[in-house]
């Protein structure tokens, strides 16, 4: 499946301007000679068999075929019986650790330089059970669901993560003086699975002090690892040291599938007007590369999009430029000249 | 009990540097003929009925009489049976609204300028219910406890909060895109309390995209309400955007009391050799006077602080200074005269 032919990959372009930044990506891996095929596919939510909205059958079934994919945004419908179609996905295909590396850039000025973090999320349960009751009136309790399973195998994750891409350090982060069974078990876990790679680094740090830490001195912290709530928090708090949502890219890997994403917004007012910052999509894109092995290919594209950010030239609007969905586009292309 | 004769306050030392920054604060208030009179209590963990370690009955009975303390950092010894002291008082006074202000300083350089938000955290529930259990073998859930009592409460608090401080807006804080029925009520009452002030700006917002926001732009931001265990993350996130915790203080609010105190550690490794920095506690202490309405006390000594933070010549070693405790607190009182 990993062979040198060309690999099937699910294409999830999304609503709002998903549609368009899904066409860049494709147009650069074009140009670029990427061997892969695009398998796309549609993920409106349909009323299911159960009467629940939900993602379509055909979706499924082609990322279950090609066990890997890529995904623009997408809007979740608001009301009674929708839930989050991005959970849904994370959920069905049981992909249980969310990868976001969050680093500077050149070109792109942010009060920070030289972070390069990667928050390696639990993807699965915890605060996200969705278990809630109404015990009486007024009085509502939600379940934080953790087990040694997920939190053995996300540790495991992040410290095979570290080791393959020559990271020096994982934190876990917890409020294990709090919930101390909960986060307490997910911490055991990871310290189990840090006895067995002696040769990185492992600390604990409670979640509030690291989120101190981070926005002083982001160069203090490597790979982190955490239970889900904690992971979705600190990786937009990483992303904003960074430039935001539209330059961070998402990785969400499970035993049998990955599914890569933007995990900005849809943006529906600048939607169809050739105005949206592909970044994120195609930086997750590069992810993907490098999960199918393809490094170089990967490579390549990654200092093409480094190239022109740090050039500064065709920036999109988001970033403070005038450039046009298709010229930032075009001018990563000229690149592989 | 709020008159113009001398106000009785109960003070608690605490551990480690607690004692050489409250001493600080006392030669400070003296200095300014601060109309206090301290009732110190020790609130070392001893063994109650119980069988369990917790705060001694005289403590307890002091801060019931007086209404009103300042605390320095407690240490909570490790070990089964110890809950955080820390904790452990909030409960027992029922202190419902943590306020930490968080406030750029002339002469204090962080990458922020201008910062000036407001974190009103829930400090009774949440997270923080304490309720844990093992279902299975590897399989633990904790409890988020919401009502409707202590939701309204807090909001409550916010609001009343922000008129009194000319605050122009609140945003609320939540998950409820996850935990719909916990955040979702919790929700629910900040919106139906803000329907009372139609004078101050209301808004919501998911704490992942404020944890962004507030990391690149704190301004968007003024005072913020939310969940326990959020506040406990924003709260350090803020304080870490304008120095960290040696500089920002916290109330603990409730019906029949409040309780002043800083919230970093006890720094063992410099206790006790003049090295501390007191601004946090002083600060928390400032707040207390505007609590007890002793506004001009306050605007006095907190001119006082801020002085010496601009001038710069007797900062302490956590702000790159040489000026031990003792002459940063000389340098504040000199402002008197
Ligand atoms: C859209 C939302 C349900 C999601 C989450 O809370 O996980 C998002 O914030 C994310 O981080 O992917
Ligand atoms: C010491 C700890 C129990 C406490 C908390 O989690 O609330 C601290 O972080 C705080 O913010 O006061």
């Amino acid at each position: 499946q990993y062979s040198s032919g060309v690999r099937k990959v699910t294409l999830i372009p999304g609503h709002g301007i998903g549609p368009e930044i899904t066409v860049a990506v494709q147009k650069i891996f074009e140009a670029a000679k990427v061997p892969i095929e695009w398998d796309e596919v549609d993920v409106t939510a349909v009323r299911g068999p159960d009467g629940k909205m939900g993602i379509p059958q055909k979706a499924i079934d082609s990322v279950n075929a090609n066990k890997i994919g890529l995904k623009g945004p997408l809007m979740t419908p608001i009301g009674k019986g929708y839930r989050s179609l991005n959970l849904a996905l994370r959920k069905e295909f049981d992909l249980y650790a969310n990868v976001r590396p969050c680093k500077s850039m050149e070109g792109i000025k942010t009060l920070y330089e030289n972070v390069d973090v990667v928050t390696v999320r639990e993807n699965t349960e915890g605060e996200y059970s969705g278990i809630e009751h109404e015990i009486v009136d007024g009085v509502v309790q939600s379940i934080k669901l953790i087990t040694e399973e997920a939190s053995m195998r996300v540790a495991e994750f992040a410290f095979v993560f570290a080791k393959e891409n020559n990271r020096k350090k994982v934190t876990a982060v917890h409020k294990a003086n709090i919930m101390r069974m909960s986060d307490g078990l997910f911490l055991r876990c990871c310290r189990d699975v840090a006895n067995k790679y002696r040769d990185i680094k492992f600390e604990e740090r409670y979640l509030d002090t690291v989120c101190l830490n981070m926005v002083q001195d982001p160069a203090l912290f490597d790979v982190l690892v955490m239970p889900n709530l904690y992971g979705d928090i600190m990786s937009d708090l990483c992303s904003g040291l960074v430039g935001g949502l539209g330059l961070t890219p998402s990785g969400n890997i499970g035993k049998n599938g990955a599914l890569f994403e933007s995990v900005h917004g849809t943006a529906p007012d600048i939607a169809g007007k050739d105005l949206a910052n592909p970044t994120a999509l195609l930086l997750s894109a590069i992810m993907m590369l490098r999960h199918l092995k393809l490094h170089e290919h990967a490579d390549r594209i990654q200092g093409a999009v480094y190239a022109v950010l740090r050039e500064g030239k065709h920036l999109t609007g988001d970033l403070g430029g005038t450039g046009k969905c298709s010229e930032y586009t075009n001018a990563i292309i000229s690149k592989f000249n």
